[in-house]
């Protein structure tokens, strides 16, 4: 039997439904891969009494049970207070807690305000978690059947503060038999395409296949029970990636994990010490801006009058005239900038066309490369700013193709 | 006293976190709107005994609760089978929800399967409450203390379904007065900070304070209760906003909705038909993607050498330097570009120390506007992404200030 896992969120802007509580799906998902039944998620306000009265319930019911929000400086946080209320345990001061807050805020040339003092009490003999990118420190302890983990609600404090201590931590509390997960992950091919390519495949009966759109791409999860024999499982994964083709950039769970597309073209760029200039239109900067920090990206140019250009010719711009155009300016770019690839980005769809959730932007994308020009048209969909981010990925995914073999 | 109201939401890919609730927050918040006192979400999966036991909670505690999900025709949507064993009312077969799921069917030409005849099972004297988008009709009906409103998980038939039919019945059924709600946006300045300037402010017993932080600003939010007098809440907000200062951008809930920060400076750019010319380095390319579809950004620079020179300097750049560089190059770009406004943002930050999340990275922003060259020096912290961001929306910042007459 797996152990039985909660998810608890606090916070007025939550129940009140100012902020989606992304943070439960997310922190449900690792669970779920570690092994874990998740029965319940529950939110509730700022609320002595209905925190006191959930921590009690839950630690009937459930093994395991993370908990987010309510740990910052305001009077409104009143995590530690109602699980002190609710297990008996007392507050009590913690100095390495109170040195990590006055840390924080001498690295930020900033004086500690008073109330942050507060953050340093924690219930009698649980476990700090330290927050390396804030000042409110987790904890975790047990009270009746249940752990509780208590983690900031801030998502990137929380994410980083499980990927670093948490994970961990319950995998040594737990005996946890995970089921092994493989994601193939895919872009420029929709949820539906890929189930139709599947759908004459003959899957164990023990394997559960999902999906999973996220913006930036699309998921194919295989889940496969835990002492799956190893060569079947790699056949079935391949077999797998082998129908949905050249659009999956990255398999994670089944060697090292790969990451996302920009983990994918990164790691290859920077192994092989390759340069890329870059030309966005319909990106309008996008792309540049998710480089940030990626030294093999050298010169971005933005160009905000193609828009307006392509959209003041007559007729519109023909397909061969858009891709004729991007390969010569993406051979120009490479030799301006002497770099080993130059990427260039157009698009043909008026303005209005662009802001219109209900028409495609029909996207032409050029690459200048060591062995030639390659160029690909595609269509993108949706609203204003999912049409930019898939002119960004999709620009960035002709890179990746040439790095992983697939053109040219 | 408000009634109290629940959200509870079921599906297996929400407790395993493969679908974000957002369902929960859109609801809260038009029942926040309608006068209700948000208490609880809770979510689970596809288990009766489970549903069972949640109806039955939350039949004694709340007034109101609105469920989603369950209703299709698959085996795994159990709402109104649980409903009736938990209320003890029979489901009965509705010929109108019937003839409507046929209707259904019969427009899109095609065969209704017999799976979906379950959906016209609704339990004994309950509401039915028609679905114009899909097959699945909602339904309303009260069990002890509770009005359980019941509407399918797809959001945009939920929606309708509720702007249609549902917030006019729960008008009628609830006697409702609904608070006012205004919230202070700023940007350049922390939540502590914020609430040191407004500790010692008188604020009146039946008005309630909160704070959030999200990643693009800090929102200082007031609550007044239902028929508060108008000309004590505009003092009261002037107030606060005066000790707040001038990093207060926008406020809502007063008057008309002013929106984000980019809202805020593209209403006044459009409307005075300006123009503005960028230079980006720190946030490369971030405040460019964000003004997608702002016709008065005209043209984007982005230097990615800058990092690197200023990087190279023997004692990295003065501030005194970065400061008058800033300013000289948006001098020159606002005359090479012709716009109205030419915005320089730079940074004297080592690549090192810009990735480092415990270093600050210091900022120089420059404009060139009509009436000469405004320049500040602020610091960005946290991770490379949070600083960019930042980066991006205190240059932003800059113009919003001259806009709204805050500088020179």
């Amino acid at each position: 039997m797996k152990p039985i896992a909660e998810i608890f969120s606090q916070g007025e802007e939550i129940v009140c439904g100012q902020t989606v509580d992304s943070n439960a799906a997310w922190l449900s998902q690792q669970l779920v891969e570690l092994g874990f039944t998740l029965k319940r998620h529950t939110v509730v306000g700022d609320n002595l009494h209905d925190l006191i009265a959930l921590f009690s319930e839950i630690a009937e019911r459930a093994d395991c049970c993370i908990c987010t929000g309510g740990l910052g400086p305001t009077v409104d946080d009143l995590t530690a207070e109602a699980v002190s209320a609710a297990s008996g345990l007392p507050l009590q001061f913690d100095e390495q807690a109170f040195a990590h807050i006055q840390q924080y805020y001498a690295c930020r040339n900033r004086m500690m305000p008073p109330a942050n003092r507060k953050q340093a009490m924690l219930p009698h003999s649980s476990l700090r978690i330290d927050n390396a990118y804030g000042t409110a420190p987790g904890f975790a302890l047990p009270f009746k059947r249940c752990w509780f983990v208590f983690l900031p609600g801030v998502p990137s404090e929380m994410k980083q503060m499980f990927d670093a201590l948490v994970r961990q931590q319950l995998q040594q509390h737990f005996p946890l038999q995970p089921d092994g997960l493989v994601t193939l992950r895919s872009i420029g091919i929709g949820e539906s395409a890929i189930q139709q390519s599947l759908d004459d495949m003959p899957l164990p009966d023990d394997v559960q296949l999902g999906f999973r759109a996220a913006p930036d791409e699309v998921q194919t999860k295989l889940l496969f029970p835990s002492g799956f024999p190893e060569a079947r499982k790699q056949a079935c994964v391949a077999d797998v990636a082998a129908r949905i083709g050249d659009y999956v950039f990255a398999i994670d769970g089944l060697n090292e994990k790969q990451g996302d597309l920009l983990e994918v073209v990164a790691a290859a760029m920077s192994e092989k010490r390759y340069s890329l200039a870059l030309l966005e239109t319909a990106s309008q900067g996008q792309l540049a801006a998710k480089c940030l920090g990626r030294d093999w990206l050298t010169r971005v140019e933005i160009n905000l009058d193609w828009g307006r250009t392509a959209g003041s010719w007559q007729a519109g711009p023909g397909a061969g005239d858009c891709l004729q155009i991007a390969r010569v300016w993406a051979e120009q770019l490479k030799a301006q900038s002497q770099t080993d690839f130059a990427l260039v980005q157009l698009y043909s769809s008026s303005t209005n066309d662009y802001q219109d959730k209900d028409k495609p932007l029909v996207l032409y994308n050029a690459m200048a490369t060591p062995k030639g020009v390659v160029a690909t048209q595609l269509n993108a969909h949706g609203t204003l700013k999912h049409k930019q981010n898939q002119a960004a990925l999709l620009a960035l995914d002709l890179l990746r193709r040439y790095l992983q073999n697939k053109c040219l």
